[in-house]
């Protein structure tokens, strides 16, 4: 058997998240469907994470593996060829058959776009905000996220997953170039379901008022959903990067 | 008679360009239209310069008159109300009666961006590259253009403008962020019909071995269009900025 590493980006505007979805056109599935029209069979795609429906990717990574060897810069253009052009393999690599795109990952990187302005050109990335947060006030309630702790209060409620502890390394919003754009970076070794929109959206109480900088140690701290803010649009969420070991 | 001067942000994918032309939309006619809506008459909306059918514009500037002052910021929300969303209005101000935005503008920059890599999340505003050039020879050829020159080889044939001498400040391709993303910038007190297109394919002739850096001074002395390049697709072009002296 050959593994083959996969870097894709997608946007995720009319795609209904990562992960297959019977019936609605989901970016594992049409991957897995296009690999099966090229190699004959259907291999199971394996994603670094879920993404959610609208959410977008500029670095996902995935594995899957064939029988035979194949040519991984031909792959990569016939797969470009069959996908749809909201999904893009932007690189094929062979890869040791040790790796796994999701538990081999030790950090993930988000990030989410936020605009003062209208914008007519990437309007489909960016929340449009309808008056100024206070930034500094968010960007000290955020530096309360970094360091390990149970990230419960910021989990969808329904999520099945037990270990609740997460490792955040980075979270930080930086005005961009352009007056009135502002992008919020945020990486971990893991993220919970739902993490980053429900922390965008609580960090956006502190910057309206609603919460105080403080308010998050207490909101993490009492490990409830119903503490934390309500969850930002999907849209202006991008899977920015997924980091491996450097030996892989 | 108020005059306003308008900031303006489109997605061209969609568009016929800038200036009006009967049965298809154009940014100009839309505005114009809208305005119609809301102040009852149609004034003519005057651009600081055409940009062709599927250019882009992140900093397009206009200006028009009313006989009668408005709120500015209540004129901006309700022009985004009526326009399609691939045309947005950043900023409505009052300007004095001497402004005009083509005759007052110093300097216009625009950005052309190709990729190595196919891209899902801005393919539209990317010319998608099968093979890498040499942009250090590019930078070359880029070089030989600042300064002030007659640029007929590089001006559309049919173009009906006299005075091709143009004032070229800046021009240069630059690395971006993301491997396989290159952005060229280029800014002049005026550009002629086709030009930016026309410029980047011939450094693109340049980047690919067809043409030598120094080709291009042969290219400008010649002020013959059959010598130049091909010009570029219009989707990788945006209108970045126009300037204005300082006192307006």
């Amino acid at each position: 058997m050959k593994r083959y590493k996969l870097l894709i980006e997608y946007d995720g505007t009319n795609l209904h998240g990562w992960q297959t979805q019977p019936g609605v056109a989901c970016v594992q599935s049409e991957i897995e469907e296009a690999l099966s029209v090229l190699v004959g069979e259907r291999p199971n795609v394996v994603g670094s994470g879920r993404t959610d429906a609208g959410v977008h990717a500029r670095g996902q990574v995935a594995h899957f593996c064939l029988p035979k060897g194949v040519d991984s810069w031909k792959l990569r253009g016939a797969l470009n060829g069959l996908l749809p052009r909201s999904i893009r393999i932007i690189e094929v690599e062979e890869v040791s058959g040790d790796f796994h795109a999701r538990y081999s990952a030790i950090r993930r990187t988000y990030e989410y776009r936020v605009s003062l302005q209208p914008r007519a050109l990437d309007a489909g990335l960016r929340w449009l905000l309808k008056r100024e947060p206070n930034f500094t006030a968010m960007n000290e309630a955020a530096e309360r996220l970094v360091g390990q702790h149970d990230f419960s209060a910021f989990c969808r409620a329904r999520s099945e997953t037990r270990n609740r502890v997460c490792e955040v390394v980075e979270a930080v919003w930086h005005a961009e170039d352009r007056e009135g754009d502002w992008l919020f970076r945020i990486a971990a070794n893991r993220f919970l379901h739902g993490m980053v929109r429900t922390i965008v959206g609580t960090l956006m109480d502190v910057g309206y008022g609603k919460l105080t900088p403080a308010d998050v140690d207490t909101i993490l701290a009492s490990r409830d959903r119903r503490r934390a803010g309500q969850a930002a649009p999907a849209h202006g969420l991008v899977l920015q990067e997924v980091t491996y070991p450097a030996h892989d």
